[in-house]
């Protein structure tokens, strides 16, 4: 497992690339969104990982929830995988536990699924694999 | 830059080593007490990054007081940088807030200085250059 990408928060997409464009000297690669999660992300290369900064597209909005919760800030690690299914069930027999156990599509042309934080010490964890 | 580690405040570090071994598949590196911040570590490799648990080692550890205020979680992100000095001037000429400008040693033989969560969206970003 690697990381594949550190998801952050953010309230304006507008105002947070400009941010982190001047944090990394560099700006996003791309901006996509995905409608079915009610995100709107930024994509920025760091080595071999990336950072996803993530504006939530709707109220209802997983994003717009830990906003209101939280604030702003690191909001998920996603680990890549080889193969995802294989990574579930060998979680799965560990004890983890999966806020949903059947991969869907994510951003930037991924499998992904969450593991719930309570397995994992309050961190949200994705596991990823490239599509 | 590229993500070096991320940091994960945990209460039990014999807990969450256990833990974290189940998730990544393989066991911590290395531990490492780092006195003067009050926190004991575990480090693990992840592709081209690294896993850092950290658990307070005293009561007034910064540590001790995230895990009271937010409980377990993602603590900062670290990125590698190659001239930590160069960095911290062409942040602060960006406008970036660092905690202290002055780099201090770290764990894993790093030197190391913290931006401002108010100046980077909430997240405590640490950057280290290798000693």
């Amino acid at each position: 497992m690697k990381i594949e990408h550190l998801g952050i928060a953010v309230k304006s997409l507008k105002d947070s690339d400009d941010l982190f464009a001047k944090l990394l000297g560099k700006p996003a690669y791309k901006r996509e969104k995905v409608e079915r999660e009610g995100v709107t992300t930024s994509f920025y290369q760091t080595g071999d990982s990336k950072i996803e900064l993530l504006e939530a597209s709707n109220p209802d909005s997983p994003i717009a929830k830990f906003l209101e919760k939280k604030g702003e800030g690191i909001h998920h690690i996603a680990f890549g995988v080889e193969d995802i299914y294989a990574e579930i069930e060998r979680l799965k027999s560990a004890g983890f536990i999966f806020i949903s156990e059947e991969p869907k599509d994510g951003a930037d042309n991924k499998l992904v699924v969450f593991l719930h934080p309570k397995s994992t010490n309050g961190v949200l964890v994705e596991l990823c694999q490239e599509k």
